[in-house]
């Protein structure tokens, strides 16, 4: 499991600059920090998030400027350990939390680390991802995953951490009515959290009927295809009508479209809460009167904090999210450009693509 | 101070559709509720909401479909109480809470009465307001007023208890920076109890300049006057210049008007809280991403709820914050009308006008 | 289902003093309160504090002085209801929160009504219980019982939702490690709630093997015999043994006896929560600094408040608790007096005993 | 201010062993950590804790067993600052938080340092303590003082800082009732903080006139000589007394001694909160079923955490508390071991000592 004394050099998936992905020799990278683990990489989920790098070479205030790796959703096994290391030990398979916070922030002390301005995380520029043989981590930001959770299902903590992020902070409560909006794979993830948290109703509402299949295993009650509703007014309608009458006191927007904020606004309960989980167009135009009358909480959601990884892993361990159904895709390592092309061509077709490897 | 016998009926300012305030004589209401009480009012504020009643004959969805007593921001005498009345007393001087919510509904029992579908509130259609000579409300729903605490201190107390609110659910604590958009009565007020609250940076913003220099008496540490600056983020970059670089872990906006809501958001401090206090257009243009990435909280906020009004007299009483600077006009109860006219006309002379009496 | 024109009287169980329960015929109470309905009872669970009064003749500072109707955990039948009930209607099966506040106190409007100094709470001095064939009780204070949810475990909501309480309190979130010592009906039901709302371990402590065997049915998965183990430290020691090494993070003390209380406070996490739902002696001598080094919070726990019958009834009727495994015994409701004396007198075989009826 | 070539060495106050403190030469410590600053030690206050080391040699599990250096309610200077500091500079005058918890930790991710069970507390065994020319520590646990603040208010911070981190917990709203127990030195920050959060009635009882005379200014509005009382109830009949026939909602120990702690308990308010700060015996006998049917919250607290060093600072930088009456004696560096000896002898004359340099 250990490195052998030739190797020092791997692969890196690297993104050039807007519209170019290529693999790339790099240097391995050097255990020094005493806290710190070699990982190798061993499973990769494809975000939405690099697509969006891909194509665009920005996401809001982080712009590409040089060359990236990419990757954030990974799983691996610890190959080498600092010496100060006591949480991990080398053979442990792990789910890999990418960002790491600076130890001394206010955001961080504070026990919202998620926040910290110094924050590094994997694959947003200037920092390189996880798409890489070895890949360094702190101790303390690996999750170890128990026998029968396989490294593919590691790879998913990632996006089911949003989801018990967005969950906790929503405060869901046992017995509540929860409302989804989108049902990719946070929003499916972010669901299915919160049913296992205690929801008790969970409506999916997407335009994708295939979608709203899925989410029937995501924790879905119900499902509203919002493609066959013309109107906000008409789609809270509906919204109500399959809860009986009655409104969500949760509401998840994991789209990040004005129609779907707008709609959760107008049915999110009166003093209920509002998170909205999914990005899209900076600027939407909101029912703000209705948000005051209502008395509700909007919640900003970003990532995920102290504890979620962990969450997460139990909620896969223990049978309470299964987050296999999502993997529609794999990739080897070696075809990572074409796994990113066929992401950004094939959008409706994928819910969830794995790169496997580098072997 | 009892009424005498043969008192049967009263003068009401009568809102008789939109664009015509009357007085009108009606019966004095009975008492029969033994948890009620009768009082003379002495001192009612006039409110923007009810000018804006006399303007359009609506608020939102409640729309006047039949002539309705004005007047919600009132104090009074106990002239007669109820059999099982324990909490006041014939004589007392009283703050008179205009909602009384059902005493069954979820709401009221989760302690949120102020979401109460059922609440009655004066002068909110179809419920008569307190512009007469005599109201009956329930014993909890009014608080007595120290003897050093004016009538007219007292019909502020309503106003007051709006701020009290919003910073309640703001969560305002020692030390933190606060921002208010909008410097009218609710503004001011919300920014004095802030600063009452904890917090010692209370920036006011207004296009008002006389609005602006009167905020320094409620608690106001900085002033900035949107009036020269143009842009948003200039906007932004001028408050966080005010505050010596850092930014504001609460903001309130009293305005209601989008560049206030915009700049407010993009001003909040990550993981702070906004709270939306003000009404203004149903739908408002947001920077949802910044919502997102700062995992902000924006909170609704309506009226007052348990506990608000009483805290709000405490505020007056222990001259935590002082109401009297907000009173700019006097008119008698017979000239109500043309009081409501001079409001409506010169809403940049008002900042809060009494009505005097009835006599 | 309504009355007969002829029934006048009805049968009750009254504590006629300490160590006297008799049948007494007293007056079919008459409904008056628009927003009262009368019930028929069809089951009443026996609970320990029944059994106190029967055996002291009071409980702390409630003190029997006058001859009461005894019973407080019934479900009925709605066989009247006044003119301005909308929330149930004539035969619907119902659950009976047998606590009523006063709907004028601080208490109930700031959302705490079971703190309410004036709750009028069935079977407690001076206030007669629901051993009745007819009870009167109001709308609000009912929770109807789903087709599939029998009256029997309608009469067992009270229990349970002593337990949601407490667990409510307790903040219980996903994948903590709970404690509950005493695998009587109150604890065996708060382990259960809190394994429904998320809590990953829950380890019973009890004297009792069958009891702890029982406890497997109610979300246990852990037992611990504390009869096999001598002296608090070796107790604590075995819990964190069972635990893997690890602390709880919430303990619920359902016993009241002084060894468990000193022994959850030690075993509990630090910045852990522990709950006291038994009651045992007034003056218990407890480890008062490791509350203090560990900032534990210690929290109270009385009856249930707002929502906490309605989430009972859900737990039931999702099959998140299945109470029925704690009935033992039945008794006829003529047979009332028998069977209080069989659960003063072989409380070690006794979980929960129904009273059926009357007919 | 900075160290010459020559200086190798400094005077260090040493607790050799239970009942023997003397100055000892003490090689210089070198600044190594990039985030490390070196402080030149420029006032210290002596704790209730570092004279019980003195004449115990150990306080709970804490026991020395080799000689330790003393102090950490410290002020000083920065004279050298590690390579990647950013948060102070040579000159600046700080408080120093003697705790450094550990980076890695759940504790102090989740937000919760205090709490991490790898701290290194200054005199607290194994780790040396303040009392020397020079010592180290990172730089986001100082607070740099503003000029009118001096060296001797600074050395204050720490026990103000344990007053703000039990306010915080107790939740603290503006119009509260507060109790506090102990009119010593963190009794009387307590008070003092409580006041300064909004508490508006801060009852201190205490069996010292002198001590409660001095309460009036730390907040205190009512003083209770419980030297004057026999009895518990007794004690909160007069707490009761004073308050008007009201109860406090917040309760605050500072005594740890049981008769307070028991009539702490019986004195608070139903739904009220009771913060043990004080440490005494570690068994104490409480009414538990008082905290049960008053659903109480009792909150232990320890120390200080995140964000309370700086609150403390700003109490003292604005006025809101002034830490300087309690400073009763001066005693130089050279003469610190005569300062415990006189702290220990005459415990009811001193409140505050502190110990002048080194120079």
């Amino acid at each position: 499991m250990t490195t052998t004394q030739q190797e020092t050099h791997h692969q890196a998936v690297v993104l050039q600059h807007k519209g170019l992905i290529t693999l790339e020799e790099k240097p391995i990278p050097v255990l020094s920090d005493p806290h710190y683990v070699r990982l190798q990489i061993k499973k990769t989920g494809i975000c939405g998030s690099d697509v969006h790098y891909y194509k665009t070479g920005a996401i809001g205030d982080f712009v590409l400027k040089a060359p990236m790796v990419l990757g954030h959703e990974s799983s691996g096994v610890v190959v080498e350990v600092g010496r100060a290391v006591t949480m991990v030990k080398v053979g442990d398979r792990v789910a890999i939390e990418p960002g790491v916070p600076s130890r001394y922030s206010d955001e961080t002390k504070a026990g919202r680390y998620n926040l910290c301005p110094h924050m590094a995380f994997a694959a947003t520029p200037p920092y390189d991802g996880t798409l890489v043989k070895y890949y360094l981590a702190p101790e303390d930001f690996l999750v170890k995953l128990p026998d029968h959770v396989s490294l593919e299902e590691g790879a998913l903590v990632e996006p089911l951490s949003v989801g018990v992020h967005a969950a906790k902070l929503a405060e869901v409560r046992y017995g509540q009515r929860a409302l989804v909006f989108g049902a990719g794979p946070v929003g499916l993830l972010t669901g299915a959290v919160a049913a296992a948290f205690g929801a008790k109703d969970v409506v999916f509402v997407d335009v994708h009927a295939i979608k709203l299949k899925l989410s029937t295993k995501f924790g879905g009650t119900h499902a509203v295809d919002a493609s066959r509703i013309v109107g906000e007014d008409n789609l809270v309608a509906e919204i109500e009508r399959v809860l009986g009458g009655e409104q969500p006191e949760v509401v998840f927007d994991c789209s990040g479209a004005e129609p779907c904020v707008r709609a959760g606004i107008k049915a999110c309960k009166a003093g209920g809460t509002y998170v909205q989980v999914g990005v899209g167009k900076d600027d939407v135009t909101v029912p703000l009167t209705a948000i005051g009358t209502k008395e509700l909480r909007v919640q900003g959601t970003f990532r995920y904090a102290f504890g979620d990884y962990r969450d997460a892993v139990r909620l896969i361990s223990d049978g309470d999210v299964d987050v296999k159904p999502l993997i529609t895709h794999h990739f080897k390592f070696e075809d990572a450009p074409k796994a990113y092309d066929f992401n950004m061509n094939f959008p409706s077709e994928v819910i969830k693509t794995i790169i496997d490897g580098p072997e």
